[in-house]
């Protein structure tokens, strides 16, 4: 649940960020960048915004941004029906992203996931994307990322992105946004 | 055929236009940009220079980078075996590219194909991409573009890339470099 003013200056912050960048969207696009609070109500911890650029039923791109030490929360992309899950490689164009995914658990790890939902966070392979590094992840993975103190702009490559499928480990979570009028 | 030396400018200066553009490679990708001059032997007229980020069985990335008024040859993606073609988004990044499919002939059409290429372009309903602008192109549907005046830079989003299989219209064309060591 988000109000819709609220959503609109998340949509108006990262149309901003991604300005700065010197990432061009066209008027259209800025009007529809999605924002995802994932029904926590905490975007500024919990959260993403995403303009995506196409998704056919083979290819998809999207920009994501993230608002600083933003999280987007662990889940995973399933294979159904025989139709392998989502392949995403994930590119930092500006900022600094911690990605977590499966593998030996890092010490020290730079994020902690947002207060209250630590349960929901399981794997802990830290990999640390700065602008021009980049990952591509399996079908199937569990991962989440976080933001570092700036903030982020991250491509992803992926094949078609079917948001609906998405399996996170927060029982709590809902990927489509519900927006309040006021 | 490039020389060595040609290929090793012709790398600068797209990394030149990539940092211009503000787009951030690692010093490895610098070093991988594929120059590509379809074995003419002009370059400049006939050229592009390509940073693939990631290249899967499933999806595609890269940067194109186009100096002033320079061309993609017309060329196709064919289905073969079974198996689609590659399906393209072309989205222009930074400068200004005219890609070229078939459909309604563009009266006075913004760009001419490099001298002497003239009978191998043959498909000429002209779509002006600015920054922010794509367009998704089918597998199998011819296809060429070029760079406007202050050169242009595309990202090409996609399914799975085989050069080796193109199709293009002109037959003295080779996809894979060449180079001598001189």
């Amino acid at each position: 649940m988000i109000s819709q003013q609220q959503y609109q200056a998340a949509v108006k912050r990262a149309s901003e960020m991604l300005a700065q960048a010197g990432i061009v969207l066209t008027p259209a696009e800025q009007t529809r960048i999605e924002v995802a609070d994932f029904g926590l109500r905490e975007l500024e911890q919990t959260g993403l915004e995403v303009i995506t650029y196409v998704n056919t039923n083979r290819a998809c791109a999207k920009e994501l941004v993230m608002f600083p030490h933003q999280t987007c929360p662990e889940h995973r992309h399933p294979t159904l029906g025989g139709v392998p899950g989502k392949e995403e490689t994930f590119r930092c164009r500006k900022g600094v992203v911690y990605l977590y995914v499966p593998g030996s658990r890092t010490s020290a790890p730079a994020c902690r996931p947002p207060a209250g939902s630590e349960p929901y966070y399981t794997v802990w392979h830290e990999v640390c994307l700065k602008p021009g590094e980049q990952y591509t992840l399996s079908p199937d993975t569990l991962h989440w990322f976080q933001a570092g103190v700036e903030g982020a702009i991250v491509s992803e490559f992926s094949t078609r992105s079917t948001d609906e499928h998405d399996l996170f480990t927060d029982p709590r979570i809902k990927r489509a946004p519900e927006v309040t009028k006021d």
